[in-house]
C-alpha cells in the first residue's frame, strides 16, 4: 500500500454511508479503512467512511472501526453521504433508501440483484432524473468484471449471445453430481454444510438468482429493459443422477446456463430471448470445465468475437472487490463533476416467449424393443417438423426379463413449443413406455458458443 | 440495429477523424458509417467521420465511404476533430499526430502498444495537461475486454499478479509445436503462410510485442510507470522441439508468457517484476488450453482472487471492437463535459532486476551414468541455495555405445541469478556433457496461477 499522497490532504473528502454490514459490508468497510491511502491517490479525494447502518447496534462484528460509526437510522444517514453503498439486499428498505439517496444527490452502489432485476427501471430513472450514478457491478458474477465491459468496452460493438455460469451454489452442486456420482439430494446437502446453499435454497436451487442476472445481462447487452418476469426460469431440482449420466454417455456435462441471446419472432422482427434452465454442453465447450462454485461467462460479439470472462461468483472479499471498483468509479465522476454512462434502454427489443426461442433437446425414451418403433418415433418428429441429429438405440433387459431398448435422441435446433409438443406426443405411443429424461443441449450449434 | 434516435437529431455531432487505414481502420470507419445509428444512440450525440488519413490516395479499399474522407494532411485533420484515432503503428508519425491532436483539443485512441510501451509518459502528461481522455484499450490483448477491467473495475483492489499470453503469432506456433511435434522453423513458416507472422517476425517471436504488451499492464496494474526497456524479454526462438518434448513428458506445456507481479527487492521493499519469456505451464492451469492465435490472461488480486479474460487478441474486426469501445467512451466524456480517469503512477514502485526475480527453473543435464554424479549435480544446487523439488534419472545409450543418462531437475523457487549461476557452474562439471535444456516453470506454485 502507498501513495505520494500529493494533493490530496487538501482535497475535501467524499462521504461514503454504507448500508448493511454483512459479510460484504464488513469486507467494504474493512477496504475503505485500511487502504485509505490507496483510494486517495486513485480517486484523488479521500473517501471517508461516515456510517453503517444496520439492524442492531452492538453485536460483535470482526471489524476494527469507530463504533460510533454504527447507525440504525438509514433514513438519516444517506441524506449525508456523497455515495451510498446499499448491501443490504431484498426489495424493502433497500429500494426506499437508495431512492432517498439518489433524491439527495448521492450517487449508488449497489449488488442487489433480486431488487434490479425486479425492479430496475423504478431506479435507473431515478438516477437520470437526480444526474447521479447508479453502479452495479457486484449484482452479477461477483468480483468478475463484466457489467462494466459489457456496458463500455462493447458498447462500439453489438453483442450477440451471453451464455454464462452465473450461480455459484447450483454449479457446485452439478459438478459434484458430475464428479462423484452423487444424487441432487446429497448434493444440496453437502452444498449446505459448506455454505455454499442456503437452508431455504430456493433463490439459487430453482434458477431465481441466475434469472435475476440473466435479466440485468440482457438489459445491458440488448440495451432492452428486460425483468425477472420475461426470463424463462427452469432450475435443477429435475436434474437426476440419471441424466448426469446420460450427459456424460454423450461427451457432454449438466450446466445451469443463464442464456440472452439475439433473435427474431416468427414474423422476422428483431427480439431478444432470455432463459435461465439446464442444458448439456459438449465436454470440449469452455464453461464445462467451470468447477466447483466458480463462475464464467461468454459474450459473443459481432466484432469481437468470443470472449470469455472467469473468476469466483461470490464471497464478502470478491463481492467487495466488485463493489469498491463502483465506488472509485462514482467517486471519480464527482471528482469531474459528472456521472458515467447510465442505462441505454433505446432499442427497447420484444422479448420473445420461450415456445418460440430456438433450441435444441436430447431426448431419452424407454421403448418397445421391436421392428417399427424407431420409424413411429420419427415419425413423432417429423410431424412436428424437428429435425433429428443422431439417434442411439441400446437393447436392455427389463426387470421382467422382457427385452426393451432405449433410445436416444438429439435434435436440430427447433422451436421450444415444436419440442415440447414432440415430447408430449412421444408419450402417448404404445411403443414408448416412458420418457425417461429430456434436457436442453446448448455449445454444439453453428452459432459457435 | 435500432434506435429511437429521440433527440439526438439536433444534437451536434462529434467529429472523429482517423488516422490510418489498414486491417483495423477500415473496420473501424466501416462500423462508424454502417452502425451510425447505434452509436448515435449510445453517445448521445451522432459521431461524425471528418477525415481518413493515409499515405497514398487513390489506393483501392474495401470500404464504401465518400472518397473526400481521404487525405494524405494528417497534421491538418487532427486539429479539426474531437476523437482522433490513431491506428498507423510505430513511433512517428503517430505521436507527434497524438501531441497535435490532444494540443488541439481532441481525445484520443489509440491501439499503438509500440509506442504507448517507448514512450507513454509523454502521451499521458499531455492528455492530463490538456485535459484530454487518452484511451488504449485494443493495445493489449484485441478485443479483450483488459485494460477498463484492470483500470477501473479493479480499482478498489489490490492486483498482485498478471499472467498472459498476449501475443497470437507466438502461441499459434508453439501450439503447433505441441500439437504436431514441428519444428520452430516449420512452425514459423506455417504461420507466415496464414498471415499471422510477418514477413520479419522479429517483434512476435523475439518478444518485443509481448514485452510491449506487458509494459502497459504492468504500469496499470500497480500504477507505476513501467517501459518496454524495464521489461526482462525472452522470445520463443530458442524454443527446441526437444524442449517441448521434455515439457510433454512432465505434464506440462510451453507457453510465451506476460509476468507482472507485485515482489520485494533484497531489503524487503515493495517492488514489481515485469518480463517475458516462454515457461512451462502445467496441463491443468487455465492457460494451458488457450489454442491457435487466441489471448487470455489471468488477473489476481486480493480481493477478486483468480480472474480470467480470453479471446481474440488481433485481427481487424476485434481490435476494432476494442477501439470503438474507447471512442464511445471518449464521446460520452465529451458529451458529459469531462474526462475519464487518467494514468495514475502514484506507487513508483522500483521494478526489480531479472536476477533479483523469484522463479522455479526446470534443467536438463546429459550426464554419466555412474555413482556419485547425482550427488555431485545436488551439490552445485546446495552451493547456490536453489532447492530442489523433483529428479528424475534415466538411462540411456549413447551413439558410442557407452551407458549415460539423463537427469531432468525441478526447482523450488530461488532468483533468477542464484538459477542461471547454477546452470552455469553445473556445465563445468566433468560428469555433466551438456546441459540439454533450461525452461523456467510457472503456474504450479504456491502463488496459486
Amino acid at each position: 500500500m502507498t501513495t505520494n499522497g500529493e494533493g490530496t490532504t487538501a482535497v475535501k473528502p467524499l462521504k461514503v454511508a454504507l448500508l448493511g454490514c454483512g459479510v460484504v459490508g464488513t469486507e467494504v468497510a474493512r477496504a475503505l479503512t485500511t487502504n485509505a491511502a490507496d483510494f486517495a491517490a486513485r480517486v484523488g479525494a479521500p473517501l471517508e467512511l461516515i456510517g453503517i447502518a444496520v439492524r442492531r447496534l452492538g453485536r460483535e462484528r470482526d471489524l476494527d472501526v469507530d463504533p460510533a460509526l454504527f447507525t440504525t437510522d438509514a433514513e438519516d444517514l444517506v441524506t449525508r453521504a456523497d455515495i451510498v453503498v446499499e448491501v443490504i439486499g431484498g426489495i424493502e428498505p433497500a429500494r426506499s433508501l437508495m431512492l432517498r439517496a439518489m433524491e439527495h444527490g448521492a450517487g449508488v452502489v449497489t449488488a442487489n440483484k433480486a431488487l434490479l432485476a425486479a425492479d430496475g427501471p423504478t431506479l435507473y430513472e431515478a438516477a437520470a432524473r437526480h444526474g447521479v450514478d447508479l453502479y452495479y457491478e457486484a449484482s452479477v458474477a461477483g468480483a468478475i468484471p463484466l457489467l462494466r465491459p459489457i456496458r463500455e468496452s462493447l458498447a462500439g460493438d453489438q453483442i450477440e449471445r451471453v451464455l454464462g455460469i452465473v450461480n455459484g451454489t447450483t454449479n457446485y452442486m452439478l459438478d459434484k453430481m458430475d464428479s462423484t456420482g452423487q444424487s441432487f439430494a446429497d448434493a444440496l446437502e453437502q452444498a449446505q454444510a459448506l455454505g455454499y446453499a442456503e437452508a431455504d435454497p430456493t433463490a439459487d436451487v430453482d434458477g431465481f438468482d441466475a434469472a435475476a442476472k440473466a435479466a440485468i445481462l440482457a438489459s445491458l447487452a440488448f440495451h432492452t429493459r428486460v425483468s425477472l418476469d420475461d426470463v424463462h426460469r427452469e432450475g435443477i431440482s429435475e436434474v437426476s443422477s440419471a441424466d448426469v449420466l446420460a450427459a456424460q454417455q454423450q461427451g457432454c456435462v449438466i450446466k445451469l446456463l443463464s442464456i440472452c441471446e439475439r433473435s427474431r419472432t416468427a414474423d422476422g422482427a428483431e427480439a431478444v430471448s432470455v432463459r435461465v434452465h439446464p442444458a448439456m454442453l459438449p465436454l470440449d465447450h469452455q464453461l464445462a470445465s467451470v468447477r466447483e462454485a466458480f463462475n464464467a461467462v461468454f459474450v459473443e460479439a459481432t466484432g469481437a468475437g468470443q470472449l470469455m470472462f472467469y473468476g469466483p461468483g461470490a464471497g464478502g472479499q470478491p463481492t467487495a472487490s466488485a463493489v469498491l471498483g463502483d465506488v472509485v468509479a462514482v467517486a471519480r465522476h464527482r471528482r469531474a463533476g459528472g456521472r458515467g454512462p447510465g442505462e441505454y434502454a433505446y432499442a427497447e427489443l420484444p422479448v420473445l416467449p420461450m415456445a418460440d426461442t430456438v433450441t435444441r433437446y436430447h431426448v431419452r425414451l424407454d421403448v418397445a424393443d421391436r421392428p417399427g418403433v424407431l420409424a413411429q418415433v420419427a415419425g413423432v418428429f417429423a410431424a412436428h417438423d424437428v429435425s433429428i441429429e443422431t439417434v442411439q438405440q441400446r437393447q436392455v433387459t427389463g426387470d421382467d426379463g422382457v427385452d426393451r431398448a432405449v433410445l436416444v435422441v438429439t435434435t436440430h435446433a427447433a422451436t421450444d413449443a415444436a419440442l415440447s409438443t414432440t415430447v408430449e406426443e412421444l408419450q402417448k405411443l404404445d411403443s414408448v413406455d416412458s420418457v425417461a429424461g429430456v434436457m436442453r443441449v446448448e455449445g454444439t450449434d453453428s452459432r459457435g458458443a
